[in-house]
């Protein structure tokens, strides 16, 4: 009988692959969207996605959430869903690890034209 | 000027606000899928879904996800995607809680017919 079944997906043997900051690794899709795991550490850049809602799950450490309006502290077992459209800027003194989801096209730079752009590699 | 910025989401003040097993709350959107919290304990029922993949990511407990072919044991940090049109039936003996992810349609029970069928509820 083939194996119909999926394998489960361990986030820590997950995050032990890598060390790279600022750079969406990719451990699950589904329907059309890739589930990526992230470390983060200091700031990103101002950006948005035209067509993409994206949601963070803080799993280790604290996210600074910046937007036009307001900074929103995202703490370890919390989330956050930006909105398609929304100017945001992630920023974090300390490694956060994050997990991330959001459609397979997204780019991780949006808008913003940045060398900081990379392309998403499965782990 | 108007609040665009999202409100972060507490999965434990979240958890805090209902008690009921084998239901799914949803607590956010994002790109036509909702995020759920649920509290898992027994067994469901043997079901598919034709045209969703969920993922199921274990907060708390361990949850082990019978498949046809074998059991695969999730445990908290651990996620599972389970394909479109591939059967499966959670069990657990000690509640579990998940978050799941799916498309805004998923039916709870899937191609069964069942009374265990919930329609989503926010909190």
């Amino acid at each position: 009988m083939s194996q119909l079944s999926p394998d489960k997906i361990s986030l820590k043997e997950k995050f032990a692959l890598f060390n790279e900051q600022w750079e969406g690794k990719v451990v699950a899709e589904m329907n059309g969207m890739y589930i990526k795991l992230a470390r983060l550490q200091g700031e990103f850049l101002w950006h948005s996605h035209a067509h993409e809602d994206e949601m963070f799950h803080v799993l280790e450490g604290e996210l600074t959430m910046r937007f036009r309006d307001r900074d929103v502290t995202v703490g370890q077992g919390e989330c956050i869903v930006v909105p398609r459209g929304v100017e945001h800027m992630p920023i974090c003194p300390e490694e956060v690890k994050i997990m991330l989801i959001e459609p397979k096209g997204t780019v991780n730079t949006g808008d913003a034209d940045s060398d900081r752009r990379v392309e998403p590699e499965w782990i």
